[in-house]
């Protein structure tokens, strides 16, 4: 059957930016998403309720052809019940690996990944024991539920203890080792049915407050094939339809593992202008069953979130090569908004318009 | 004022990817037309009313910051409305010139712009005298609506004489002399109101039953400086803000101008992956006000019509560097459905793609 509607659970930037690339192909997307002013929705059928609202599910079921999500936090009930009703990709088995840091990290490590040391923290008792293995300093996060930085707690010395266990709450928790990296790289990948696979570049990533800021393409980078053989290992394992997106620690002894997302990823969000196909196109190709595209890079290429709100248009678009992504949200601290790419025709042009951008960043 | 929503006239596929490109901008699309199933609705709000309705005319005026159109016959009575009440780019003038190819051509003459020898035909009397000038063969045209081919006629005989006229029905004419020209060309600019002026490189344009069927970006074309010289006087003279598209005849003696539409254009839909910045974005920057993006051609790049029905998609993206672009239209003989955009390294590489995309096209 030729598909012609993408059904996505969320209808945040991700899904605004998958329902975009659709439509040249010839898919219509409709979102289910509680929130009336969704920045997807002026792109795509709304069917506005909970993720698990039974009947919305119906609706979404009946109106769409396959069903993808845009963030990994579906509840366990929607993912069943989808599944049970239609075509959904990712596979909903890699929703429940993603969902817990521990079930993550063990896969990982069953698959020859190496990941930084862990322990499972249920107790003040279990901490004191891991931090014994561990020694300080370490990390202390939520098995579940952490994005962005949130439900995470670096333990330098013994009087962070309880205060880190504050920070995580009554939740679930792995203790870290806390990884001495040289670089964060992302590497994303696209899987269809078929088995086929294509890996963008590695992208280079930096952080602040826990939130994504700078991502930029690399070429040739010296670690792309033991990335790409990372990735591979848990596209195989789960019969993985969709892009993944896997988050590394680079260091002197090799890449360590972080975490995965089974979706499009802002890592990637360079790839609209900087690939020959985007993040957003392969997904929507993949899930749709059709050929994937290539993931070359054009030239060289970055991005710049916007947290918070958004710099002067007028300002960004006047700066060659800058191209201004908004995602029609309203401003709010530390909410991500939208993202500058910029794109050049050698590195050196590069930094010089990335600096002009960030010059223009409310919070850069 | 900041613009965040824009109206265009027409829902077709022009305004389709108008939309499409307007909302990483932060603009938002709002189209009148009264097809309930306009291509662009599925990416714009719909007002679903006759192009000349007056109330309707009002709620695009009153839910849009900016007005501009798809398509250059719009009602005159229309123009005048929305001009009245909403700022509206292109400027109406344009419409009145474009809508009629006498005032056309005498615009383009008035400005030194070469154009074919030409003659208003009101009666058979005027075709007779008029042939008398041009000699074997002319050309017939209807000075209003003809697009795609309609509306015209070649005489190459006097038994052609009636023909030409019942084709061209009981509309005021005009007659032109038959042009043997080496190649159909095509020059797209966009100029901002601040007088900011960009080009695109030439397009190479092949039609076929008077539909245009191919669309190849050049590079350094020989003609490209004289292209500009007569588009920009065209741009000066009318004050002009957004996309104008030039389709120009290249003869040995120099480049005759054939028609101008003042608006996006199908020989330029290769700049969506083809430039730095596309036909649709710049259009939609020009109209909001917003700096425009460089015309850079990114590489070799051409664009396939696809006339009648799509080929099929999983075929088409299996070919690397295609771009699959589907209106989202029901098939129908004639009918302008999609496009194909193929990009490439080097030209030897563009034409083998193109020609396996060719012979997946129903009707090529």
């Amino acid at each position: 059957m030729s598909i012609r509607t993408v059904g996505i659970l969320g209808g945040g930037q991700l899904a605004r930016m998958l329902a975009l690339s659709g439509y040249p192909l010839g898919l219509e997307a409709v979102i289910l998403e509680p929130a009336p002013d969704a920045c997807a929705a002026p792109v795509a059928r709304h069917i506005k309720a909970r993720y698990d609202d039974i009947q919305a599910m119906e609706t979404l079921c009946d109106t769409s052809d396959v069903i993808t999500w845009e963030f990994e936090n579906v509840p366990d009930k929607s993912a069943h019940f989808l599944a049970s009703r239609k075509k959904v990709y990712p596979p909903p088995a890699a929703l429940a690996v993603s969902q817990d840091r521990f079930s993550e990290k063990t896969l990982f490590t069953r698959l020859g990944i190496a990941v930084p040391a862990f322990h499972t923290v249920d107790s003040r008792e279990d901490l004191v024991n891991g931090l014994e293995k561990t020694g300080f300093p370490a990390v202390l996060k939520t098995r579940r539920m952490g994005y962005d930085g949130k439900g995470q707690a670096v333990i330098r010395n013994e009087e962070d203890i309880d205060r880190s266990l504050q920070l995580t709450g009554t939740h679930s928790c792995i203790l870290e080792d806390f990884v001495p990296f040289t670089r964060e790289i992302s590497i994303i990948a696209a899987r269809s049915n078929s088995g086929e696979t294509v890996f963008y570049p590695l992208s280079e990533n930096t952080h602040r407050d826990g939130i994504l800021r700078y991502a930029r393409c690399t070429f040739n980078d010296p670690r792309q094939k033991e990335a790409e053989s990372m990735i591979r290992r848990i596209l195989n394992e789960l019969s993985y339809t969709g892009v993944l997106a896997l988050e590394l620690f680079d260091t002197p002894g090799g890449l360590l593992a972080n975490e995965m997302a089974p979706r499009v990823h802002n890592s990637g969000h360079w790839t609209i202008e900087g690939s020959v196909t985007s993040q957003f196109e392969n997904h929507m190709r993949a899930v749709a069953g059709l050929p994937l595209g290539s993931t070359a890079a054009r030239g060289p290429v970055a991005m710049l979130n916007c947290i918070g709100a958004m710099p002067d248009r007028e300002q960004v678009l006047a700066i060659e090569g800058a191209h201004y992504h908004d995602y029609g949200k309203k401003p709010r601290v530390g909410r991500k908004v939208g993202h500058i790419t910029v794109c050049a025709a050698h590195d050196a042009e590069l930094a010089e318009r990335l600096e002009a951008i960030r010059r223009l960043l409310p919070d850069s």
